[in-house]
């Protein structure tokens, strides 16, 4: 526990990268009949006649990617107690079977949030293995206060 | 086909309402060990002794939820190429085991994107069955264009 970053802890400018997450057909055809079974995330061959050429993950499903690599990596230090949401969530690229999916984050602004809590916001991209982003967004997490003990 | 909505037919205050999705601990475990292991989505005892006072579901389970209620109703009908993506996505409140999700929306504002599509704005609002709303958000939908044929 004495390692774990509290919300005084975090710098603005601060940034962070992942580990990688590669997104498989299986995946991505298990994610799209949960949550999102349009075509286009569960059908290939439906989806390789469409406008994408093939099988491409749920914008939730690579979004949902992100998060664990945060949490397996830079968030796993933190007193995170919730989140507040997301700004500006976009769908940059098509993310497709075979993808390695990394992830870098810079603090953006923090202010206290309520006395126990502060309220931290990040710049959070997500590539591939190429370069290429393929999802950003703002996250607002929040961050356990120190306090006076 | 002939009932399918281009984005011409989508109109600015049009609103539409879903079935429900009853979020269960052994779904909202699986999510949070898949996508979001934090104590409180995947250990009921730590999320007993949270803040929290139980499990609760991580909120990019909350999200995908919404899109599954959208995509089993009011986008089933409709000619969607894609998402642009997501706008000021906030978590509200806590959702809980056996917490029935339902989902509203209205159309904010509809604009060309490019020659083959339309960017529908809609705000997205998902409620639990007392009425108390947990998710809010803008999606940024594309329509295909219905075209000069």
């Amino acid at each position: 526990m004495s390692d774990e970053r509290f919300f005084e802890d975090v710098a603005v400018g601060e940034s962070t990268s992942t580990g990688t997450y590669e997104m498989t057909a299986e995946e991505i055809v298990a994610f799209g009949e949960a949550y999102d079974p349009q075509p286009m995330h569960t059908d290939p061959d439906a989806a390789t006649a469409s406008a994408f050429g093939g099988l491409i993950a749920s914008g939730w499903h690579t979004a949902a990617a992100t998060m664990r690599l945060l949490v397996d990596g830079p968030l796993g230090d933190e007193r995170i107690v919730g989140a507040a949401g997301v700004d500006e969530l976009r769908f940059l690229e098509p993310v497709r079977p075979g993808d390695a999916l990394s992830v870098e984050t810079e603090v953006l602004a923090s202010e206290p949030w309520d006395d126990a809590r502060g309220l931290v916001r990040s710049a959070v991209t997500t590539t591939r293995e190429d370069g290429t982003t393929v999802l950003s967004m703002v996250a607002l997490v929040l961050y356990e206060r120190r306090g006076e003990q």
